[in-house]
């Protein structure tokens, strides 16, 4: 069979290990695939000093690539919304397939990128979107389509992992981390996207979509990063068997989809609070398989280039497929998918670690425990530090509550005169994990 | 379309769990496959006591499955090598497409099944033969198929990681925990499949296959159970900082591919060192995605019916498809599989842990370090432990040398008066894990 064109948009960091793996292992791809993938077409502002680019097509305007009859797969790996979104809408318009790396565009604009794709009959990958090399997307598409999922549970940003690791590893706080990781090359000048949790947001509405067959609706995703954990927060997780992990989380309940990116203590025995600094993970847990996990390098140029060339590899095979017998982009064919609500914050469940700082004198304690069961609270665990001053900071593990519930609950113990400033609180799941 | 009629033969643990998720799964896989996926036929000795069997038909003949005019797909759940092949090629000559769960009817006969297979122009799925409910298969033949994989290693037997996860977490013998398995279900009445490695060696017959695109050779592959493991030994790795774990190892060397499945120490640290229990993972390290880990149920009925009913989602995917475009059954086109030869045990590099008992007196160290260095064995590090008496253990580890070297190497430290009886020995991976 003749070869596969590709026309590559964007020549960054991933571009650039696109390039170099699809041409270090051509033969050993050609031997999967039954076909020459070949890159035809580099578009890209400038070029790379790791890309020998003397045997491809050159040109500066990415929209040149996708308006090429040659090509016939685009990769887009340029990043970001607009520009992207146009391009891959554009690729689409001409009849090419498109693979991308693009979390943000996916999670933004999926719903009316497949809509548009389906309709021309095109496929759209993106198992790089999420966790890098880890072939998460089709490990819940395809290999675990047999089940209901019941949640995923991941660590799917590798900077704010770095960051949390090193934080507990070496007692170090948060800023200080985060300038080192800036130093390293892992968080970016501006690492907003990054410690704040929207990276991971992006990436969770994915995976929530794909697990549930619901739409994509990454703007009802709770939202909530790393940058406020404090040392003695991660000292007394540690105390208490736990370890905190910035987790995305998508369950599915009776009332609807959780979809929600937040610290997290996890016991430390699990494996999740084991997979330490850049490295991903995602937690999968399926009605028949019970729960399953998927480790590995969620970013980087070739580990990130692994997951880009699968999809070319599987839109290569599926090229001469009947259409309608493609996997579905969001797992679920695009006419069966559900209408289950993503569900407001105040309506998730969690148990919590909370930690407040309160007066040491008798009653105190019997007061805030009081509160907890006027809610219905249930206490796991109560840890009181003396430490010989007159302020002592009390920390506790409730049993899962409705968030709702335990937003009133603080309240009203934040309003005792004997609790001092507002209370610290943390999600913690066991993740059904022995 | 039309539902896709399946036949199943066989209804023991893995049957009964297979109906049973297609049938409570069925409204969810039909939104993800696009069509019903419905059992039509059953053959099998019994009835199973889960199975409500009203609305199949029934035969008592498991042949009256594979030649039935009505089928579309066979799954064999029988197990067993004779009767399971028969039953395979038959439904093969059939133009039955086949979904099986038996590693060892794959890792024995797999190389004449595929090209019955190919030549017929049907598929032949085997996901549930390899780590129960983990999407391994996929993982490797699709999800990093960009990659030259340099290493899978796994722990792809749950009986044998029940036992080791007793003996060390409760200073437990070999023999006694066993017996415990065997009262739990865990192990059979006759253990050797599991506890020597050859049920081990089957699966990682498939995978090596699977990374390396070679043909299968069971009978080339290195196997040693777990069955003469000491506690002593697992005390003495836990204080060098290392755990026992039964390995399945495929590895790609300059001179061929090993494959080997034995106990091997492995960091405390690594991932794979914390897989406990009947639990399976496997780690594959890619040249462009680095090492990844995939972890699971690796049997049990449900589980392993998650890896059979997604491979019947895949075929029935599959159906329309241009045969020559599908994934090949042993990831490469198999006429560009690789000639690379497995290689002898003489001829794996391993790092070693190694006891023995030696005279407590001066000089005998000295002895057998000039021995090493005589071979070029390079010592990563010594233990001796005083006990006392005449006699005491010597612990060392080793770096990596090719095993034909430190057989020489042990033979001339045995003949050494001072040292007494045989010398333990077993294998050390580092695993590239930090």
């Amino acid at each position: 069979m003749k070869p596969v064109k590709v026309g590559l948009c964007g020549l960054g960091t991933v571009g650039s290990g696109t390039f170099n793996v699809l041409k270090r292992n051509a033969e050993e791809i050609s031997r999967r695939a039954g076909r020459q993938i070949q890159i035809d077409l580099v578009g890209a502002r400038r070029d790379h000093a790791d890309c020998n680019l003397t045997q491809v097509r050159l040109t500066r305007d990415i929209f040149d690539v996708v308006k090429d009859p040659e090509i016939d797969i685009v990769v887009e790996l340029i990043g970001g919304y607009e520009t992207a979104y146009e391009l891959v809408m554009t690729a689409i318009a001409n009849g090419k397939h498109v693979v991308t790396a693009n979390k943000a565009l996916i999670a933004v604009h999926g719903n009316e990128i497949f809509a548009a794709a389906q309709e021309k009959g095109v496929m759209v990958a993106f198992e790089a979107s999420v966790a890098g090399g880890i072939p998460i997307i089709k490990a819940i598409r395809e290999g675990l389509s047999a089940n209901a999922i019941e949640w995923v549970a991941g660590i799917i940003n590798g900077t704010g992992n770095f960051i949390l690791t090193e934080m507990r590893d070496k007692g170090r706080d948060f800023a200080d981390v985060l300038q080192e990781a800036q130093a390293l090359g892992y968080a970016e000048a501006d690492p907003t996207f990054d410690v704040e949790g929207i990276d991971a947001a992006h990436k969770l509405t994915i995976l929530g979509s794909l697990a549930f067959g619901i739409p994509l609706q990454f703007d009802k995703a709770y939202t909530e990063g790393i940058s406020r954990i404090a040392p003695e927060d991660v000292s007394y997780a540690e105390a208490l068997g736990y370890r905190i992990k910035h987790l995305g989380i998508a369950r599915r309940t009776e009332q609807g989809v959780e979809l929600r990116v937040h610290p997290t203590l996890v016991p430390a025995k699990c494996l999740l609070a084991n997979v330490n600094g850049v490295m991903n993970a995602v937690m999968v847990k399926g009605d028949a398989v019970g729960p399953t996990l998927y480790y590995g390098a969620g970013a980087g140029a070739e580990p990130t280039a692994s997951a880009v060339v699968a999809d070319l590899i599987d839109v290569t095979r599926a090229l001469t497929a009947d259409p309608d017998n493609r996997v579905p982009h969001l797992a679920f064919q695009p006419s069966h998918l559900s209408d289950v609500p993503v569900l407001a914050a105040e309506d998730i469940h969690t148990a919590y670690y909370l930690r407040m700082q309160v007066r040491e004198k008798p009653g105190v304690l019997a007061q805030i425990t009081r509160i907890f069961s006027e809610y219905d609270i249930s206490i796991e665990a109560l840890l009181q530090k003396e430490h010989g001053h007159a302020n002592a900071p009390v920390i506790i593990l409730t049993q899962r509550v409705r968030e709702g519930l335990m937003n009133e609950a603080l309240a009203a113990i934040e309003q005792l005169e004997d609790v001092l400033g507002s209370i610290t609180r943390m999600r913690v799941e066991q993740l059904d994990l022995a």
